[in-house]
């Protein structure tokens, strides 16, 4: 869509223009580095759209918005040595690239030049930017950690899935809205209402995640079908069928946990997956959260019509294909 | 002193009520264990200090004293990690106990933690706090990467490394007063003299560091003396005797390098340095800041009598033999 490519035009120049020192260029060219590996922006927009529906034609939003996407990235940088993913995107990651070290510290600095972007805005909003921006940095970190012990436990429940994605990846979302509606003088009302678009978008989006890594074409996905299966993660696919699995399919399941012909394992998880209606199941759940993130936004006092492009946003977050 | 101890409780009475959630565990218990391992505390120390300089009786400025020594805690946590250090005060290290992602992400909780304490205070003062402390966390990483980098080089000047320590751990703490000074309204001038002093006195101090690490009473010490030659450390004194030595110590020096005997290496280069002699300039680099800093301290505007605890602050820093 048109204003949404300006609009992502809009963070890419603010991005490339990032004000942080070149020296030493081994803590600097780390982060130049990994922002431009890219990705769609789709946080930074969320701040810029807020901003718009609540009628701020401040340019200086671009800076809050900015402040998101450099915390989004910080949080890359570590969860990639958290995960010893050795690519991004198809590239080297920082640590695989520089090394453990500068992977630690140009994530730290980014994160401080996060907060640099967040606070340039007037003196009257800077304690509630600070305050909605602290608590989803926390929570985003309580996410990442919740992620990692339930590699270690097999007593995950489906509500503490979902709270797990809700921390880790939807307050993001949220947050981006959050901070748009601040600066913009929406009402707290307003301000709830469109960080709960966000919170549950991104939630059903998390799930959308889950099902494509099991049943997405795998011409357009660009990443292995199965990888979830294989590496044995807690989805909300996995949660389910084993909460509904039958005594003699969950033996098949945990059988099939450390079969190492990784396309026979997909295979056969996928059948108990098809046998229990899991892929129907976690659509309904998806749409579950897309139907609270419309309430959500409807709840919000503007007018209907200027919030097409928030939904189109959604609706792009939950039927990529890819 | 008993004044400076009744500020240490107070510090200490503000950590142990930590305002930070205890779930998940995984994530807060390592910060929990390392706040308790305790130190001196003075660089919040230093915020209360200044606060008091300034005639502020607010006690809310425990908030900043807290949020930089939570900045502190968390530099150190990520410091073991690159520095692959098993032990802190004689106790396992964050990432030696817990492992690497969880030394990574209880560090990065408490930097925004740290946020969190630093904006607990009157609207009007968050601009200026947020700008000096972002401002001395982008510095103390380009500090310990400009550290890590000079492990590499054989190349150093004494210049570089006086502005690498400067970086890495003065300006922590001339923040630290700073920040006190401008809860207090310091007038601009004053607040640029006692963020020299602290600067100064921290340079005063790591050099003074440098000194004990070669010539301290081991059995005051705490720690193995000669640590820096043995590592081959690029210190203060490091720098001067090869700026000094003639080719043919040089070449005695360089032949030490590789020296696995680590006592015998000790010796001969501790012997290089009294030829040098290194102790004595050492001293006088060390006396010329300490000097800065009384200057600066004497420049702000309040009575001379007044500034007593800062001046005994600073010459306990760079007199402890321990």
């Amino acid at each position: 869509m048109e204003q949404l490519q300006k609009l992502q035009q809009k963070i890419e120049l603010g991005l490339s223009s990032l004000a942080v020192s070149d020296h030493p260029a081994t803590l600097y060219e780390p982060i130049t580095y990994f922002m431009r590996i890219g990705g769609k922006r789709i946080r930074p927009i969320l701040t810029l759209l807020s901003a718009e529906l609540f009628s701020n034609c401040d340019d200086t939003v671009l800076n809050q918005a900015m402040a998101i996407e450099l915390f989004h990235n910080f949080s890359l940088i570590h969860d990639d040595i958290m995960d010893d993913a050795p690519l991004r995107r198809g590239v080297l990651t920082v640590h695989e690239k520089w090394g453990l070290s500068q992977g630690i510290l140009s994530g730290d600095v980014l994160l401080v030049v996060a907060y640099q972007y967040l606070v340039k805005a007037q003196p009257k909003y800077l304690g509630r930017l600070m305050d909605v921006f602290n608590k989803m940095a926390v929570e985003v970190c309580e996410g990442q950690q919740l992620d990692m012990d339930f590699e270690k436990r097999n007593d995950v429940q489906i509500e503490e899935y979902i709270n797990m994605i809700r921390l880790k990846t939807s307050v993001l979302l949220g947050c981006a809205l959050q901070l748009g509606a601040i600066v913009s003088d929406a009402s707290e009302n307003d301000t709830k209402h469109i960080y709960n678009f966000g919170v549950q978008i991104g939630i059903a989006f998390q799930i959308q995640d889950d099902i494509l890594d099991v049943y997405a074409d795998a011409e357009k996905f660009g990443k292995r079908v199965g990888g979830d299966i294989h590496s044995n993660k807690k989805t909300f696919l996995y949660l389910k069928a084993r909460e509904r699995a039958n005594q003699e399919q969950l033996s098949i399941f945990d059988h099939q946990l450390n079969n190492t012909n990784a396309s026979e394992k997909v295979e056969i998880i996928r059948g108990l997956y098809d046998a229990l209606q899991i892929r129907q199941l976690a659509i309904n759940e998806m749409n579950k959260f897309y139907d609270l993130a419309m309430e959500s936004l409807k709840s919000i006092e503007v007018p209907q019509e200027n919030k097409a492009l928030l939904i189109a946003v959604a609706d792009y977050l939950i039927s990529r294909d890819v």
